[in-house]
């Protein structure tokens, strides 16, 4: 345990971790490419092993520095956050859940975050922004239900595209409040019931100014700090 | 009236309100899915009849409460809110008014609003920098109304969709506002009259100007507080 | 002259004026209206030779108020402003210029910001810190023009709808700092180059980025104010 | 050596250095004019080849003025830019490059900021807050290289038009991150892989929230100074 932790404290074992990761970022990047992937695939597949191994031994090591209290291991956040991908690449890679085993390759590439202090802080920043803004996130969750219900009810047998049911109702009131080509779906609504733009221009209204006092109360917040 | 009152500040007593307006939330959105609706239509009617009558005794409670003054009862500006919207729930839901009894009951969710102090603070914070926008929007007022005239005059025979009335140019200035496919609405305009670009550049630099200036005066008031 | 300023100076001499100009703006509205148009239409007329005749009276009455220095009149940036649209008020509204006419009888609204000091005050505000931002405009105009000779270079023969000059080219960068569908300008562009997109993503980065600053620098400089 | 101090620290001397930037950008302009340049084209080169010996010229006097010491010209950055700018106007007008060399003559446009002492304290203050940036800036890389990645192998067989390789991946993830028509290319995946606007939301709400941060961040820095 002493000597793991030892190994933990060299500049090194981060810097080669760090090392890893860059490694599995390219070959993920590289996959893109099918010229690549003609040529270099098995040797991509022995990276991914490869980078997959350092990982878990990574953990190891983690954890036995703990010595007889290896749970404190998972009192970091960022330790769990790093063991649950880990984990999850243990997924096999082939079978159902094929494409859900690349997807937790390419979330590697997260784990630079963590590797770097100054990102890692960076995101403890932003995430601990959040909850001073959960009073306002609750109203703009309140609104959308409300308008995506209204929306279900007056608009799904006029424009089934975007009111078919409520999630795709609440879809397309995402959609509207990043003035994503709202008008659209108000001119077909308006078609049927010409007060309708009511509706709409009202929940821009609202909606984008809910949403406006969201983020600009998280950005500000971030830096206050 | 003094039994009332302490049934009205009993914890159980809010807790009971605001397990009815979840139930009433919940039975609403279900009544979106045609698969629930086949299977448990009535139910959710019943639902509503009693979500409907707690709400009533609830109201009823309060006012009652305040004892020989019921009228205290509307010096609080919530309790005046909730108040109409249990009132426009006993419209009828068949007959005329059918579209809006039922948007009437998706309004009840906002009771939510109303039923948690935290939200009810937020609102009012909202609601109380409205008015130090006032002037701001009113010259907003002023540049929309000049606009939409002289889009009417200018545009409405080239592009009737558009422009046919002084409303929809209003809307059409709305939409040009949020930046919403603003150029196909020019380009149109100087097939006919190639200088059209000057009333819309002038109006989206103007218009956004005025209006960014209005939403982060509101957003910057808010967070004063 | 003492008795004009006595005039100018009574409370009900501003009153009748605001009157005269709120007339003046529902008539304006009216006339957007064919149904009130063929009804009251000569009315209108009537109407608008009245107010006319009220705000050239107001400037006599204002400009004698000033005694043996009528000049003084026009210290106020203000009454310059009410004395042009007056002034272009007299342009006769048939003949070649009946466009014109019409569009200064809707200009004669404005004067509601002249009208009401609190209106005043917050143009003058927002004027006030136009000249703070100069410099951040120039580097915008500089960026814009180079752009813009650049684009039409590389794309004029490509994609002569947005590009074939440079009044046009600089139209279609404005459509572009605006995020309105500026990606099917860069796709028509990455046809014939592929490396078109370069021109855009740095454009789209650099003017949104310029843009946002000189937005919220003069949104901040008011709020400040 | 002196002399050339002189001459350098004339204000003539800055004077007609601007001039002749005017000069260069006005021809740069007119040559967009098919026009002009039918009837003054051969006028233009001429100017061209002026301006271009003024340039040279210039930064010679200014390199010669530094005496025997002529390296610490270069220790302006703002020298270093108007020199590689002036070097690669010598790429010559025909053959493969002549694109380029087109390209660099409308970039001494550009030369206005550094001849006007306010303009270059401007920018030098936007880049200086560049750097306190970096972190949100890989942040954001990091998010974009996943997200272009894992959108390559979701959607590129669906919709190659958008996911072809991963340059195409993150081109069109910047789009979206701009609200460009983001929704089209949402659908688009949905009808193959209906809880693909789960990559979609997730994307917009983080991509947007980190990049307002971003942008925010760097103008509050802007204002501070
Ligand atoms: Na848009
Ligand atoms: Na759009």
């Amino acid at each position: 345990a002493a000597r793991c932790q030892q190994i933990v404290e060299a500049p090194l074992f981060n810097q080669v971790i760090i090392g890893m990761i860059l490694v599995n970022a390219l070959a993920v990047g590289l996959e893109t490419s099918i010229w690549v992937m003609e040529r270099f695939g098995t040797a991509l597949g022995v990276v991914n092993q490869l980078v997959l191994t350092a990982f878990i031994l990574e953990a190891a090591i983690k954890i036995t520095s703990h010595g007889s209290r290896p749970w404190r291991y998972f009192a970091s956040g960022w330790n769990c956050f790093d063991f649950t991908i880990i984990a999850l690449s243990l997924i096999p890679a082939t079978g159902p859940l094929a494409t859900l085993a690349r997807l937790v390759r390419i979330l590697r590439v997260l784990r630079l975050v963590s590797a770097f202090p100054e990102l890692r802080t960076l995101v403890d920043t932003l995430l601990r922004s959040l909850p001073s803004m959960m009073h306002i996130a609750i109203l703009m969750g309140i609104i959308f239900y409300i308008y995506g219900v209204a929306g279900y009810f007056l608009f799904h047998e006029i424009d089934p595209t975007h009111w078919r049911n409520l999630p795709i109702a609440l879809l397309s009131l995402f959609r509207i409040v990043t003035f994503e080509d709202w008008t659209d779906i108000m001119y077909t609504a308006m078609d049927a019931m010409p007060w309708a733009w009511l509706y709409f221009v009202s929940f821009v209204v609202m909606g984008a100014f809910v949403m406006i006092n969201l983020f600009i109360g998280v950005v500000l917040n971030n830096l206050e700090e």
